[in-house]
């Protein structure tokens, strides 16, 4: 039960963070803190609960990290599901406290950080483009977290790693998708858009959890008979 | 004895690393560094006294951790008074140097860094949007020190992972209330601002200090018995 | 075999995200992420594969890395070649890669991240003055490998400084030369740029080269019979 | 010998990075990595090169670090000079390829990023502002150089804590005096300046030195019989 609470708490925190940063303060007049700044918050997201609940549930806030664990051999069947939906649930409780903030000060809540293609991508990008983007970085996140954990490797260091690789993949690609690689902080925003956010959601469900499969199964073979 | 000057000298440097740099340098024409420099500026505060006196007095540098860490069953009640007052004490010696140097080209104070909402908050937002900004941030800041330093976490990294989880909370909440979370800091403003600034300081006393016994009684519980 | 493809995964990071955000992201508007955030994204995918590939390959990522740490000592001759080849195999497919997803909302690849000089440097520095610094920056950093790898350094820290190293050379040299310090990193964008790319691309693989050998000596000779 | 040899290298890098940073990339139209960017190179130099050289030298980089930890009872007294003379040799090398790297695209070298008070502060800062400044933060680098290299610290986080915690001081400062804590950074910088840098550099030797010897004092009273 503590490890579901923990996952729920840890997911709160990513997409209250990262998704909040964005909202909050990327597009300040001069002093805003830009991509490069929600870049960080949501990598430290990570590294912060790496740290303050990875011996609790292993901190995966995210489906397709629990799901790329799975087929590369390091997590259980039987806690797939409930880490799914602890993950979501404390994403859209997330996403609510965001909404009560955010119009605070009367503003609308706009885009609210949903990820999107096409028109909807920041940047224009498209549909095409965004499913490739998605796919590979959630790919490459998978090795990074299954090989930072490795038995080999100096896993101390692995929350670090694995949140600056989150950083990483947010200053390559939120003009591209507003970077997902995470189906939970997709879903929280998406829900609170409606519309065209809703109906682009699928891609942002499909092509991380995609990209998270091949990048488990990737390292377990890299890793060879040396698991 | 030595332990509370530590407190005192790291409050000290909390203050003036991190609103000497929202006051300095975060405005400055095409180069400043923006709310991205001083939400770094403040958690390097806490990661370089992390390491630097965390094994003197465990460098809290905040009453609200101070008191979050003693309903979390991480503190000693005898010493809870003693390490608030010179964490004071140490905020507003801070608060002085900054007036003295901020002044020193012909400037002045303006706000000084304090926390504010309504018409005080950099972004406009209400006093309910500030209280439900600053109680999160600080219920969650509280999970993050107990879990990062509790003995099956990878401790040495905690003043890591707690600095950095500082600079993530000013990430996301600098355009609400120029971020408290921690009332040793908004009184040492507070202070030298008067008026307004003592008139809203309540807020950023009794709001960080109820999230720090939430998060203090959260992570507690999630331990469980495995404290 | 599975080093070789560890290498080739890691370049196709480097390339992937410290290019891809420099394209992607660098120059938008208000919020993009300049310089700094390019400069971080080069690190941390060295960051990153230095935690999940270390163990296997080593994560070289460079040609030039490989070269100077076989003349420094700590690479077996007979595995110099397939790791070039493997480098190199691995930037190009990233270029692939982001010449579809850069392409993907119309806009045309324009100088692609090549390294350049004369009028090809962002900041319009002259030849000499890019073979300089690009040879000094790759001195420097096989010290900063070499020592941080040394038995006597604190090297499961390693993967952190050096590709906080990476970070730092780019925060001095993208006006210069949009910075090197990488032959394939250099190949890859200039295949796809061809012309003035591909004419001044010797510059970009001797001189990171030749810096590399000294750097390689340099640490061989302060380590002494320490080694 | 050889220690000299790594120290000399070491404030090189610190040199070349830190004002070279400034020099070339800090106010690059757009995408400049403005006092943000170059607070973090400052601070990378000496995070790369503790992990790197510390182990040879303890990479001091820096004269008023060497006398503070000389006062401190943490170095000998017989290697002080040796160690500033190397320091500053290092600094002046790295300043004369500045100077032709610079210049490299036709640019004068203006203030070179010499430190300055008065009319040659960024921000217009008077003399007093500047002299506390330079004594307050270098006084607090020594208490946490000090703490982070102390046997009961986690002294293998030294590096980054005294890298980072040289980056927070140049978030604060820059725009007060440029930034000195360091009077070989100082010398070297004022030297191709001259003029006006040649005259204020006294400050930038004193007041630093200061600080270093009442950081260095303080921090062996705070740790007090568990030295």
């Amino acid at each position: 039960m503590k490890k579901f609470v923990a996952e729920a708490i840890g997911t709160f925190w990513l997409v209250f963070g990262g998704c909040g940063s964005a909202l909050l303060a990327a597009g300040v007049e001069n002093v805003g803190i830009g991509f490069l700044g929600v870049s960080l918050a949501f990598g430290l997201t990570v590294v912060t609960m790496a740290y303050a609940i990875g011996h609790i549930s292993g901190a995966h806030l995210n489906p397709a990290v629990t799901i790329g664990l799975w087929v590369g051999g390091r997590f259980s069947s039987k806690e797939v599901v409930p880490y799914i939906i602890a993950q979501c649930l404390g994403g859209l409780l997330a996403a609510a406290a965001l909404y009560v903030i955010v119009t605070g000060n009367g503003s609308e809540i706009g885009s609210f950080a949903a990820n999107g293609y096409g028109e909807h991508s920041p940047g224009g990008y498209s549909m095409e483009a965004g499913m490739l983007t998605e796919f590979i970085l959630t790919l490459v996140f998978l090795v990074v977290i299954m090989g930072a954990t490795h038995k080999n490797a100096a896993s101390k260091f692995a929350g670090l790693a694995i949140g600056l690789a989150l950083t990483l993949i947010h200053l390559i690609s939120i003009p591209v998708t507003n970077t997902s690689v995470n189906p939970a902080r997709s879903l929280s925003q998406a829900v609170f858009v409606g519309d065209w956010a809703l109906a682009q959601l699928w891609v942002f469900i499909a092509f991380p959890i995609a990209g998270a499969i091949f990048g488990g199964l990737l390292y377990r073979w890299l890793a060879g008979g040396d698991e």
